[in-house]
């Protein structure tokens, strides 16, 4: 079983309206820096952190028992003026773990209730964790094929309009895909085969013209997932591998 | 005229996989606190400064000289390991500024060149700047819609959706949209009208079934125009005005 | 004239204790970013803050007007669980000015009051500014013949030994002294002249046996000041000059 | 055993001077963040770590292994322009820990050495971690008496002084003691007695003035030795123990 934390700010965009009005600047530092600094305690336990939202943000969180959760909570609570609480959820599929997540926290008051504050709320099922599967994916030559040639917007564009589509196909087969920066996504993907990748990068290349690649790695925590993820991709960029997936050991390793 | 910064990591592809394979934490680290830091010292200047793709940052920049430019890029070279060039740009519009930025940093190399490193590169055709125009623009009821019934993953699926569809629809028109978390976007729209806004809101509305609300304000610098826009926005919000778009102020104030 | 802003974080003390036993962590990462968030919203506006005692610190603020410092001390209100309030005050030495900056702040309410919150205090007597004089300082060959030979909490007390009695000759001769990493020192000094510092060195030596050298610079601001203050010491440094003091330039420059 | 880490970074001065001569705040920015990012990584596994002189850091890392602190150093040179090596040495006493933390990093080049990078040294003589002891001690009414009355530079000064004077004191005693901002100091002090202590304190305050008062816990590792010595203090604090002096436990609870 997969492990994720829905991490939630507390009534977050009633408070940013009392910010005054020459607030924006602030309000997006704020957003970075305290994703930045959540990515970097989620980390040092072995799990990894996706932006999201930012005032929504999810993480793989196998390994990390929910008293670490708590320091975690804790620690921003005394850092920043915003608190933030959490949705801890398993299941068979990343989709299924973080809907588990949502529901938790969701029981606890809306996220704009006034009253919930640095909240821990979790499902107690009995489920036990099991390994993570990640996939690391980019498009190829973005950088030639694009950067270098398109203007920046345009270049966004086309990145995001790839990501809404790489979301839509993955959460159909239960797997998360978070953008995470330049030509890059994650995939949290327990669960999935060689064959449902290779059709994703099929509907892809078909739909929006660009070729992807995907390294996937197992391992017991995000961290040892997407180290593998990492060494996968790295052989097919070097051109190791000629398919587009490669898949580094598997989930009983 | 307004002013558009491309502002674009260097080499930072092949940078980021000599780091070892579990590098991924580091790397989010790096690129929120890279932006946080950057967008801190654009705003001192009365700047405003979007994430994009975190390796290619796009800001709003007028006010802000070459030498402001030159000191912001130096600063950022002595404290990281990587090192960012820019290109800046005027248009009639938001996307032409862009443009215009992205062809003047294209021409001084490759994004993945080992040479090119902390360059600023600007078109000296003479251009004026003169006003800013910016649209903050949110979804109507997000949180009690859709947060707090949806899953998490769900709800930002629906967000990059809109998002998608809001970048072509105002790339059309000249104007560049941004998410800025939450369900929030800023829109920079030089020349936009308020039927161009409505048309855009009817679209999506018909097209993904969310409401959205659009205050517009306008400033020498981004800052004021980003300011006039939240009142706009906040007078929307509190029902203070019926029309979903709010419009304080114009470029000849 | 030379200004000095005194920044004072509000009822600091009394909140740590609410934070709970196990907080120690967060506060010092707490101080240290909010050290380095003040810096650059002070350094971008051509000043130079000093950590002090963290929850006290001073800034060379000669060009930043009183509503440039509102919106640093409300850009920290915004972003921090803790507020600071700020007291400014101008004087023909540093000493006076620290001073006077004390004192208009202290008119307002003491450091642990619950009810001063985000307070700017200055004397409007139109007094007006002036240059500012900045001191660069390092001990010669601290590197070979301490922190490479004796153990490292021995040369943090050399240092600490060495900066108490720096505070102490200085404050004699209206200028403020402050340890700035490693081996070096920055001394805000308006109205010193070379025999001052001479005597200073002479005395150090005498009672501590370590040599000093000093770059000493002028300039509108704490940035120009200190740059040619840096100027000066390299050239000390690589041999260029033979005394352990150089001054470049004036305040009538 | 008590176990100290030295963390110095490699080739640090030569490195500042090539930045430029207004390098001063970007240098101040970067200590400072530098110095809060590994505070979280110390703290994330339990220790603790003192700025001291920035440019060398020591951590108490009771139970933080070597592969631990492997990760940490690879971090830091992934994200900064500069990288740290560690010395870790245990001891009887905090002092001889840090002493043989600095001897084995010494052995491995000098601080300014530009071959040395990123190393982390350690001795092997097979000695065993034990407990952690740690005391915080505080100025009794500083607030009242110092910093709404004196002026900042003067409260600075008294707060230097006293540093001082404790450094020296506890190091005859085998502690190591750190300012930790405000008039609050950290001593780590395996092996103290409460007569060692009360022989401080008086020989404090017969020569400057100044009562304090100490806290002391116990740990197997900083963060829990720390906790037990705030919730000592905060008993003194709050008047339920009349001695400026309260133990809770022992090193071998």
């Amino acid at each position: 079983m997969i492990k994720i934390t829905l991490v939630q700010l507390d009534n977050y965009g009633p408070w940013t309206e009392e910010l005054g009005e020459d607030r924006e600047a602030d309000i997006q530092v704020l957003q970075s820096e305290l994703y930045a600094d959540l990515q970097r305690m989620f980390s040092a336990k072995g799990g990894l952190l996706f932006f999201t939202r930012f005032d929504n943000m999810l993480a793989v969180s196998n390994g990390i028992n929910l008293k670490e959760h708590e320091v975690i909570l804790r620690s921003i609570a005394r850092r920043y003026p915003v608190t933030v609480s959490m949705g801890v959820g398993l299941g068979e599929t990343a989709y299924e773990a973080q809907r588990t997540a949502t529901r938790v926290l969701q029981s606890k008051g809306s996220a704009q209730s006034s009253e919930r504050r640095a909240v821990l709320a979790y499902s107690d099922n009995g489920a036990k964790e099991g390994y993570v599967q990640i996939a690391h994916i980019d498009v190829d030559d973005f950088t030639s094929n694009v950067t270098d040639r398109e203007d920046a917007y345009k270049a966004m564009y086309i990145i995001s309009n790839l990501s809404t589509l790489l979301m839509k196909l993955s959460m159909n087969k239960g797997a998360l895909t978070f953008f995470n920066g330049g030509d890059n996504f994650i995939s949290v993907c327990n669960g999935l085969t060689e064959y449902d990748f290779k059709e994703i990068i099929d509907r892809l290349e078909t739909s929006v013209g660009l070729k992807l690649k995907a390294g996937v790695g197992f391992g017991r925590n995000a961290n040892e997932a997407m180290s593998k993820a990492n060494k996968a991709l790295s052989k097919i960029r070097r051109g190791l591998v000629r398919e587009p997936v490669l898949f580094l050991g598997g989930p009983h390793e």
